[in-house]
């Protein structure tokens, strides 16, 4: 086996790494809104129900399915264009959720009389939407329709790469700071169990964004 | 110029925009520290004083000098083997700063007799220079001294690489953590010019990642 083909193996291995700690992030993001916030509603007439699907849905989308998203070409099983397809959709359900989940902050916020996009947090995750959207909208017309010409094309992927890494980063950043913000505004101590377990939900969050970085990236470097 | 060259050279010209996310991120953490919050000392009886050394170590040692020996195999102009102890020193005096800052955060701790590693910015900041040093250490005895052989070091290349990416971005996350928790604890209101400079520069602090990620990553795509 050379040398590339070796990354590549080693590369899909990672991305079982990858969805356990996507898979954990998920479940404790669930048990914390579930068990100790008292579940997510839309539609709730209480503002911290309507409040706890902003978390949720933007770990979901722009994390989460985005992460997958990038890592559709190692593990969905089917030709070329079947992963490229895969891709641009599931990233455009992260972008469709990731809209309802800001709206879902936006609401809240209106409930309780407060001011919109102030914080470190917001700016950070003001910005990766827009950024996201920008790269989906960008890849769309480069590899999907109208396709551009192969050499312009193979041109661009280390930058639509380079930049998805950089987005998914981005989300990162956003999701820690934002569950530090609020474990800030819920006034936890230290010793809650509930402090603790969102702790464990930053962390698991951030080893998913390493995994799928390296799951995703390994495969590229020949040396 | 073939595909990889271009893409080297545009590597290059954008360490140049690494470098002044990086020098504007130095320079609103010193305004911060300075014009804020009363300047910075080890040995002050001010706990205060104290603190302050931490947010500014952390950042000049791992982050800003940790990028900029990222970048070094492209802003120094001498011979790979020099390159590459640029490389290795300006990482080994990252982490004996980083130490001291650490150091300055349990110093200020003990001062104002607080509790240590509690918070997710602190679980995320102990986590990165454990991993750091372990880092350093493989990088060290694979690349320098004593080496191993040339397939060995090109198979650890990507790894090494990989890794490297990985522990900015953990950096960067516990610094913008560390931001926010900062900026709670002063209980600063959004509308304060420092509440917004704190978010000026975590945005400095995560666009120099970005930037020294783009420099480093793209010249090793090769498609």
């Amino acid at each position: 086996m050379d040398r590339r083909s070796e990354y590549y193996s080693a590369a899909s291995r990672l991305t079982y790494v990858a969805h356990f700690f996507g898979l954990t992030a998920l479940i404790l993001i669930l048990i914390w809104l579930l068990h100790y916030r008292g579940g997510l509603n839309y539609e709730s007439n209480n503002p911290d129900l309507v409040f706890n699907v902003h978390p949720f849905l933007m770990f979901f989308s722009l994390i989460f399915l985005g992460g997958e998203a990038m890592m559709a070409y190692k593990t969905v099983r089917a030709t070329h264009p079947v992963k490229k397809s895969v891709h641009m959709l599931v990233h455009l359900l992260a972008i469709v959720l990731a809209i309802v989940g800001i709206c879902a902050a936006f609401k809240y916020h209106d409930m309780i009389y407060k001011e919109d996009v102030y914080s470190l947090h917001s700016w950070i995750g003001i910005t990766t939407i827009c950024m996201y959207c920008l790269q989906w909208v960008f890849g769309f017309f480069t590899f999907m329709f109208p396709r551009a010409s192969v050499p312009t094309r193979n041109k661009f992927v280390p930058w639509h790469l380079c930049g998805g890494r950089a987005l998914l980063y981005m989300a990162i950043c956003a999701a820690l700071t934002g569950l530090l913000e609020k474990s800030t505004f819920l006034q936890l101590s230290p010793h809650q169990h509930e402090s603790r377990l969102l702790n464990f939900t930053g962390l698991a969050i951030l080893l998913f964004g390493i995994f799928v970085d390296l799951s995703v990236a390994l495969g590229y470097y020949t040396l």
